[in-house]
C-alpha cells in the first residue's frame, strides 16, 4: 500500500513528513516505483498517460479542486477533489471583491483614472441588486452567505436545486426565472459537458439590460466573443473574469484593455500544501473504513 | 417653529412631502424666510454665513455624515451629523472591497493587464494578516465585524479604546503596538484638529515594511507626500483611497498614475434622501421631547 505523488517538488516537501507520520509510505514521482502492484493512491495534477500501470489502484487524488482536465478512470478507481477550506474561502473572497467592483463601478474609477477624471457615479443600495450564483456548490453557498450578509438580494442556481440557508436556489428548469432576476451574475459552476461554453449570447440575453459577469468557475464556459457583443449592446456593462477562455490569455486579447472588463490571472485560490496532503490522508483514511471519501467526484456527470 | 432648508432641490423635493406629512413646517431657501425668528432648525451642508439672523435656532443638522467643514455654532445651537444605516453600510462595503483589493493583489494585476501578462502573485491567507483601523465609531465597527468574518486578524484604534464585539481595541496611548501589529491600515477616522495629517511619515515607519493603507475617513488626514515617500521606500506596497488631499485630486496629480494606487472620488457613501429627511425628524422629535440628539457633533473634540 503506497501513495504515488507525481505533482511539484515544493508540495511534496510538505507532503512527505505528514504522510510519513500518519504511518504511510509516499513515493515521490513515477521512476521511484519498484513494484507498480504496491500504488494504491495516485496523488497528481495530471495523472500519467497508462494507469494500468498500477494493477492495485484505488484512487486518484487530484491535488486541485478542479477535475475537468482529468481523464475518465478506470474501472474500480475512484477520482477524489481536493476539499480544502482555505481553497473555499479564497474563492469566496475573490468572488465578493469582484462583486463589490463592479457593483461599485470599480471599471468605471479605473478609466477615469486614467485621464485624472475626478466624476462620482450613483451607488444603487445592495438590498436593490440581485446577485444570482450559477453553483450553489461549497464555494457558491459561502459566498451567498457573505453577500447576502453584505444586504445583497442573494439567488442561487443548481442542478438539483438544493436550498441553501436563506437563499432561494432555483433549479435547472428554474434557468430563465433565475436569469430575469439577476443584476449580478456570477459563475461558480464546475467544467462539464453540459456547462461548457454555458456563458454564451443566449444566456446573456436573458438577463436584464446592464448587467455584470462575475466569473470564477472554468474559462471552458465562457463564449468570449458573444461576452464581447453582450458588452457592446449594452446587454453587459461590466465583467470581472478570474478564468478564460482561452486560458492564458493571449497578450494581444481583445479582453486585457477593454475598460469594462477586470481580469485576474486564475488566482481564486491556491491550495495550502499542508491542507492538500490532509485531504489525501483523509481519503486514504475514508477509503479504508469505507467510509464516504471527501471530495468524491461523480465521474457520469463530472464534478 | 419651522425648518429651514438650504441644500439640494432634488433632495428638497423628497424631504418636503415628509416633513409635512410629519406635521412640520419645512421652509426651502432663506429667500422665502418671511419671519427669522420662526427658524428653530437649519438642515444645510454649508450654513448662512450669519446665524446671528436666527435668533430661535436650536439645531443645525448637517446632511451628511461629516461635518468637519462646520464653523463653530452660536452658543446654545447643537449641531448634529446625518446617521442613516445606508451610509454606513455602503462606506463599509467600500472599506471591505478596498481591503479586498489590496489583499489580493489588484493594483499588480491591473498594471499587469497593460501589456497583457498572465501572471500569478502569492495569497496570504486571510488569518495570517492582520487589519487595523484607525476610528472604531459607527463605520469603523460596522467593517469590522465584515472583515473578521472574512478571516481577517483586525485590531482597532480609538480615542477611548472603547471595545467592540470580539475585536481588539487600542486606546489612544496603543497606536504604537496597533500600528506594529497592522498589515493592511484602514481610516476611518473624523477629521479634527487632532486627526489632520495623522497618516503621515512618522505613522507610515511603525507600520511593517510592505503594509497597505486604505483610506476613507478624510483627504486632510493624509499627506500625499509622505504616501509617495512610503511607497518609494517600500514601507507601503500599495494604497486605495477614496478621500484625497486635496479634494478633488488635480488631474495632474502623481497618485492618478501610480500603478501602486487606486483612486476612487469620494464614493464611499451617498445619503439617501429619505434616510436623510428621516435623521431631520429624529432630531427635532428628540429636542422636542428633551432626549438624546441622534448624530449629535461634541463641538469641543470637533467629532
Ligand atoms: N477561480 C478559481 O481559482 C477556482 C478555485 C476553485 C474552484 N473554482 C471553480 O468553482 C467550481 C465550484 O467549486 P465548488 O467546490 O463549489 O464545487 P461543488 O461543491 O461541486 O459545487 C458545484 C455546484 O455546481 C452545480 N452544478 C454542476 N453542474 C451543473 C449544471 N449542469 N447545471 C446547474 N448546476 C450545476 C452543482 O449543483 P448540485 O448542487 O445540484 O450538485 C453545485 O451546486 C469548481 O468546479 C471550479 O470550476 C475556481
Ligand atoms: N468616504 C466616505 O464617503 C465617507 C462617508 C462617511 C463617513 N466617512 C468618514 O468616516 C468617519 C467615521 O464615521 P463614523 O460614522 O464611524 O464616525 P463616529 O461614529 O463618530 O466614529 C469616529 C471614531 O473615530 C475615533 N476618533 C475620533 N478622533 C480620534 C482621535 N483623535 N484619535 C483616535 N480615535 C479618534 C472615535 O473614537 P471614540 O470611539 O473614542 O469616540 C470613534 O471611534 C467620518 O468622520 C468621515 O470622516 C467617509
Amino acid at each position: 500500500m503506497a501513495l504515488l505523488y507525481t505533482s511539484l517538488p515544493d508540495r511534496a516537501k510538505v507532503w512527505l513528513p505528514m504522510l510519513e507520520a500518519a504511518g504511510e509510505r509516499m513515493i515521490i514521482g513515477e521512476d521511484a516505483v519498484t513494484d507498480p502492484a504496491e500504488v494504491t493512491y495516485l496523488a497528481c495534477w495530471q495523472p500519467p498517460a497508462d494507469l494500468s500501470r498500477y494493477p492495485n489502484l484505488k484512487a486518484v487524488i487530484c491535488v486541485a479542486a478542479g477535475v475537468d482536465h482529468m481523464p475518465p478512470m478506470p474501472e474500480g478507481v475512484v477520482l477524489t477533489r481536493t476539499i480544502a477550506s482555505g481553497i473555499e474561502t479564497m474563492v469566496r473572497d475573490w468572488v465578493v471583491m469582484a462583486t463589490l467592483m463592479l457593483h461599485r463601478q470599480m471599471p468605471v474609477y479605473l478609466e477615469q483614472a486614467t485621464t485624472g477624471t475626478w466624476q462620482a457615479q450613483g451607488i444603487y443600495p445592495s438590498h436593490s441588486r440581485c446577485v444570482g450564483i450559477m453553483g450553489m456548490g461549497r464555494i457558491g453557498a459561502l459566498a451567498s452567505q457573505t453577500l447576502s450578509g453584505l444586504g445583497f438580494d442573494v439567488a442561487g442556481w443548481s442542478r438539483s436545486g438544493t436550498p441553501v440557508d436563506g437563499i432561494d436556489v432555483y433549479g435547472a428548469d428554474g434557468l430563465s426565472d433565475f436569469l430575469q432576476r439577476t443584476d449580478l451574475l456570477v459563475c461558480l459552476l464546475p467544467l462539464t459537458d453540459q456547462t461548457r461554453g454555458i456563458l454564451n449570447a443566449d444566456l446573456f440575453a436573458q438577463l436584464p439590460h446592464g448587467a455584470m459577469l462575475v466569473h470564477a468557475g472554468r474559462g471552458g464556459q465562457l463564449e468570449m466573443d458573444d461576452l464581447q457583443a453582450a458588452l457592446d449592446s449594452g446587454r453587459l456593462s461590466s465583467a470581472m473574469l478570474d478564468v478564460t477562455n482561452p486560458e492564458p490569455l493571449p497578450s494581444e486579447h481583445w479582453a486585457w484593455t477593454d475598460p469594462r472588463v477586470i481580469i485576474t490571472p486564475h488566482v481564486g485560490s491556491i491550495t495550502d500544501y499542508a491542507e492538500g496532503a490532509q485531504h489525501a490522508l483523509n481519503v486514504i483514511h475514508a477509503l479504508r473504513a469505507g467510509e464516504e471519501v471527501p471530495g468524491l467526484v461523480d465521474q457520469s456527470r463530472g464534478y
